[in-house]
């Protein structure tokens, strides 16, 4: 749980910009954070604190999901595996496809990086709609591992994300809800 | 300068995927890297190395660039400026666009998280032809700033890039040569 602190000091760095990329959503812009490398090192510290002890290895999706993912990782001393767009790693892959409000999408991770029984953190900055996390977790357990917490710097609300996630029966974390 | 030791246990871990994405490329996987956080933090120490006390900020490109900048510019406590691919930042931004092979591309910082005079490390995971990194460069100048070291994980030889960075004068670092 972070601290008021953290909270306060991400919101005050968060970005918040009307209508991008299309009218009528706000977009919430983390850049500064990274500009800010104390204030990157308490977000990771938070994260940590949630995952520890609980995961044998973590997935980010592409790519901003990999800025905290693999930082998360390196802290819990676990293996940090790139959950990919389309057509970026070699094969042998494994893909999931998934629908967009038009046409469909598709993730890959490489064959073999995560390992039957694993305890996976799935770690992406913002949880929306929950489309892209759903099909990083079905990619998960298609391999044979269970998908035991999800975590993300930014959770807004009203969009079905949570809802969508809740078959999956993991712990749910955003350190911010909008 | 990386040890012997460093470049060794990246050598056995780097995969080498012939004819990916097309016929006739030797593509390096470094995702196995990434499963053993302990030789990742010894690639971070040894680009840290490079550019402890060099740089005022450092420029990751998006996405590969992001796994280990981010945790170079933490570890020199100074800022990550994240280079993005074209319409995915919200204005205000600057862009700089580039020649493909086929085509073009673009990309794009937002505008203020460079500062005039600010002395930059430019890092991404691979230099091959150097389209992309020169593009980088030019972006960084454009804003008032100046590209004193260029890092990168590995370098292949003989595909123009390290021709190309030279009219920049910045020290160029690659840990690994192909």
């Amino acid at each position: 749980m972070a601290s008021k602190e953290l909270i306060k000091n991400l919101e005050d760095t968060i970005e918040n910009i009307p209508d991008f990329p299309i009218p009528g959503i706000q977009f919430k812009d983390i850049s500064p954070i990274f500009l800010n490398p104390k204030l990157y090192e308490s977000v990771i510290e938070d994260l940590v604190t949630f995952s520890k002890g609980k995961v044998d290895a973590v997935c980010g999706i592409e790519s901003r999901g990999y800025l905290f993912g693999i930082a998360i990782a390196v802290a819990l001393e676990v293996p940090f595996i790139l959950i990919r767009k389309k057509g970026k790693l070699p094969p042998p892959i494994i893909s999931e496809k998934y629908d967009l409000e038009y046409g469909s999408a598709e993730i890959e991770t490489r064959e073999g990086q995560i390992q039957k029984g694993q305890r996976i953190l799935i770690h992406d900055d913002l949880l929306a709609t929950g489309g892209t996390t759903e099909a990083a977790a079905n990619l998960v357990e298609k391999q044979g591992a269970e998908v035991t917490q999800f975590s993300f710097l930014i959770g807004l609300k009203g969009l079905g994300g949570d809802e969508k996630l809740k078959r999956f029966n993991a712990e749910v974390y955003h350190i911010l809800e909008y």
